[in-house]
């Protein structure tokens, strides 16, 4: 009863494997290889364009490469108050961009609240030099609060940042889980919705570690190459990223995997609902699941073997938990079994 | 006859079955599985004592974070003018630590000359504001020239570097090949010698991706976990790495792959030897062969199926390069068989 | 009635007569005068013990400076969330540290909440990585709002960052207007509370251009040296600067030009406090006045000559506004006349 | 007899006069005053074109924003070895652009070899990711040496910048000792010969503290304005600048004070090449002098009362010295007197 987070889990074996039948013979290094451009092109199928794409070893560097290439002196980059380039990532996105400011943005259920955001970029878009300047919205995709952007909600936002000509970014740490949710396409959730940049995560999706920076309009952000290898992010044997993206896309592994990760949430989130002695926070949209129990119960579950974390009450929930109850996330991936959501079913019932 | 590089090369095979074991179940992220403490105690054993490591994705990563951790305001780095962090890292050590600045020292065959290490340190070591000031001292060892620094020579800089209060990072991205030619052990050529901190490389051995900084006194640079984090090179499925390192270390195995590459240059140097159209430029000691030839012969090789580059002729070599000759630099690595370098042989008799 | 900005307002005359008696003849440059020594032991009176003493061109490098000594990777720097450090630098702290991040901290009137500052430290002092952790305090004082930390607040302040271990520095643009409406000495303002740092402005308060960052135990903080001039700001004239301190602080002008511009606030905030058509929005206990008015009236008044700025409605007065009513700000200076206050005391009657 | 540097003067009367006649009255800070637009128009007059103008506090600041203008990820700077930026700078323009390279360049006397800048571009300029990229050149006029670029070695540089697309930037710490050794204007120093941003130096030249970065054609660079703030260099009492170029750029004031300093710099090389105890080392054409003599008669003419430096011989120069002599550097300036340089004379007979 695994649901601690997604990284838990290892690697598919269909990846794996591909990943061991490239390990013989000599190839290009540093993405020179065929195989690179094979998967390359890969991606422009996956996006209905043809793309630029930068393999990375992390959804941070994706995310902090991202922020580089649109880099401006006193920028500031818009992004949900509880993403995870505020929370998770270290400083990363200040660091690698020298000091580009990241500016928190409410919104409910781990989204952002369009007028919100508006509100925000305009207190900074007059030209007072002293306030910095708005540079960049990042948008995470699934959201970290396990719900979804809708097409219509990122058009939204992607209608504000032209309006102010800022560059739009999707953290795709869960792409597919919200592909799938969505059931649109890549092209539909992205190229189409106006965003510019994506951080195309695999890793969590069942790959060892295969990240890439994807640019929608390669003529932008021509910079990158530069950007990437100076961020220590060029690998030299890149055929052990390339190979798993390369399995991964296989026959539509890549949605197949999200799809059950997505389907194990929902029946886990059933079981939730189900149960007496919780209840769902709020409605999962991809592969997190929310639940509000008593703290009690929790350190039952705990006892028993179930694997989750409490989890900090956003402000827009803080007056839907009551004294003794605790908020709890549950994540599922590829490796979820049913007989694993069973069991902790079982238990709560 | 593939020379190219020896990342050109893909994974061993029991690397690459190592890693595919690891493939399933489910284990703590971000180094905090029982394998993750595994490999940290056999990087103990390696070295001799307890030490830190760092998982990172490349070398390029290892050197930086290490400079990083050593970081000072207007702070010098004193490194091999031909050194691969001044010439093939895009300048990520000045921007991991946001512009410290690498010194360029000479000295032959790929070696720093410590009395121009000695003299340039002495010529920023005064206090003198406006000059900056020393901050650390890097080797590459084995070097870009495919010598190897001697216990003694390493001693003769160390010595400098705490004469000068400096700490002593070593490039490692070849360390394997250093020490079977050495016949020295891990301690030896570096706790001994007086190194802090060695950029330990996998990769370049037989890995497909597997760097590791190390600090041998881990009382010290205790800032690197946050640094690593915030350089987005802390990665979630640790043990993609881990269990490269694993079967990496198991019976020895990275000492037999780097012998064995190094036995392939010692073969490939032979063949050059007793060549009439080549001579060797000068002596290899680890797994980098450099080959003096008429551009003609080097290109009659290159349309035979030969791969090797072309190089740079460093200053201490000029005058024994004629006109009309050429350098060129042969790699060899765990993958290269014998077959393949009597081939080569052969075309060059 | 000029009331925009004490930075709108020129120098001192005794200010600029000691300036230009110093043009003629040689001295040292980079601050190894004689004059530079006598003003730094000026700032050891000042502060009754022995301080270091770096002269700086603008506030905010003075604050950004002090910032870059406490520099932690991944670090957060805890100032209100209306301090100048955040809304108008043009993210200098974060560029010149290389990206620590300015974490907003509320409460009242522009000085911050001591139980929010706990909670937020807290928040990130537990060692996990990936959240970032605390790098330093810094409180303004006076604050942006007007008002003045009492000697049991900043002690307060500074008990939190003991027990943290944080460094505390104190943003003095306006140090000398705070201290005289305290009536305290520098000492009991900043050692004796436990500040470890200050931006000590002269120039707001009738320099030219004269600020320093004073560090209150010059044991810490030792790479000051190298950290300015890095930073572009070790002057080469520097008796420019130190001959405006010694005018400064000769026979107290300091104090008295700040006892005046408090003098004139209060003498403002009495007209404002009289008039049927305006109400003091707050006490003021510094040199700036906010008055809530009809917008209609300011915009009467600003007909009339009247220079000052509209300002943006703190959180915790938003309640105490109604519709069509404006928050303004008046700042007055050493150069604000009696005469140009009570002609505005007119037009408000 | 004081040698030492030009910046150990004061200011001159007029300059530390004017300031004093604006210490008055209350004017828009942060230039936005009308002196501010004022004094820019006189750099349009200066420049024989419109320019866009940032003052800044010291010479470092405006090489370093300049760079920062010019910044690219992997970028580098071609410098000359011995200029102020590498030598002088504590790493200033590494630590603004967030890890640019200063690249040095050779050549004689101070001045850039264009076939030496040429290579090491070139080396740089084939798009190869690991090796960095160029970004900038920047030469100093007068340089270190007290040599100056005539128009046609400008021009052959400028020539080199276009043929790879680089901006060229003129370090003019001496802009107006250049300008009166060449008897050029300075549209003629500049815009016709290529240069794209100046470093325009009044702080040697007799200003208290007055720098500016000038923009040649503004349509370029257009975010200064944001890291002139980031960088904390834009002043709040920006008319303390603006007065002192205002009675700097009067009846060429300016121009006169810079050819004063040459003269009696050309005067005290007279005597020196008059003396029978020491030696041009080379023929000054600004305001530094450079002479050779024995280090015991340097020795008794410090002891005579006589201020000058001990310089370090530059490569080029290396043979010219013996045994016994040393290089040394004397600076005159704007008030240097001719009864001092002659005093020195006779010392020296």
């Amino acid at each position: 009863m695994q649901f601690s987070s997604d990284n838990w889990a290892g690697a598919h074996k269909a990846i794996s494997a591909a990943l061991a039948s490239r390990a013989g013979g000599f190839v290009g290094a540093y993405g020179s290889s065929e195989l690179d451009r094979t998967v390359s092109e890969q991606f422009n199928t996956v996006f209905g364009r043809k793309v630029a794409v930068c393999f990375v070893g992390t959804g941070t560097a994706a995310n902090a490469l991202a922020m580089t290439a649109c880099n401006l002196a006193g920028g500031m980059v818009f992004a949900h108050s509880h993403s995870h380039v505020i929370e998770d990532e270290c400083g990363a996105v200040e660091h690698f961009t020298g000091g580009a400011r990241l500016h928190g943005v409410g919104g409910g259920f781990g989204k952002m609240d369009p007028d919100l955001l508006e509100k925000a970029i305009s207190k900074y878009a007059s030209g007072f030099v002293h306030g910095g300047r708005p540079m960049a919205v990042t948008i995470t995709q699934a959201s970290e609060a396990g719900t979804v952007y809708s097409l219509a909600e990122i058009a939204v936002i992607s209608a504000i940042c032209r309006k102010h000509r800022l560059p739009l970014h999707m953290d795709g740490a869960r792409f597919a889980n919200a592909l799938v949710s969505l059931g649109a396409s890549a092209a539909q959730m992205t190229v189409e919705a106006g965003v510019d940049l994506v951080s195309f995560g695999g890793t969590k999706n069942g790959c060892w570690c295969a990240e890439a920076l994807v640019v929608l309009d390669p003529k932008r952000f021509a910079d990158l190459p530069y950007i990437q290898k100076r961020a220590a992010q060029l690998f030299s044997k890149t055929r052990f990223i390339a190979s798993q993206f390369d399995a991964y896309f296989k026959d539509g592994l890549w949605l197949e995997l999200a799809a059950h990760a997505n389907a194990m949430a929902a029946r886990l989130a059933g079981h939730t609902h189900a149960s007496p002695h919780m209840r769902l926070a709020w409605q999962p949209q991809a592969n997190e699941v929310f639940v509000v129990m008593k703290e009690r119960m929790a350190n039952s579950l705990l006892a028993k073997g179930a694997a989750f974390y409490p989890w900090t009450v956003p402000d827009n929930y803080l007056g839907q938990i009551t004294a003794g109850e605790t908020l709890n996330r549950f994540v599922t991936s590829f490796a979820t079994t049913k007989a694993e959501v069973d069991a902790f079913g079982k238990l709560t019932a």
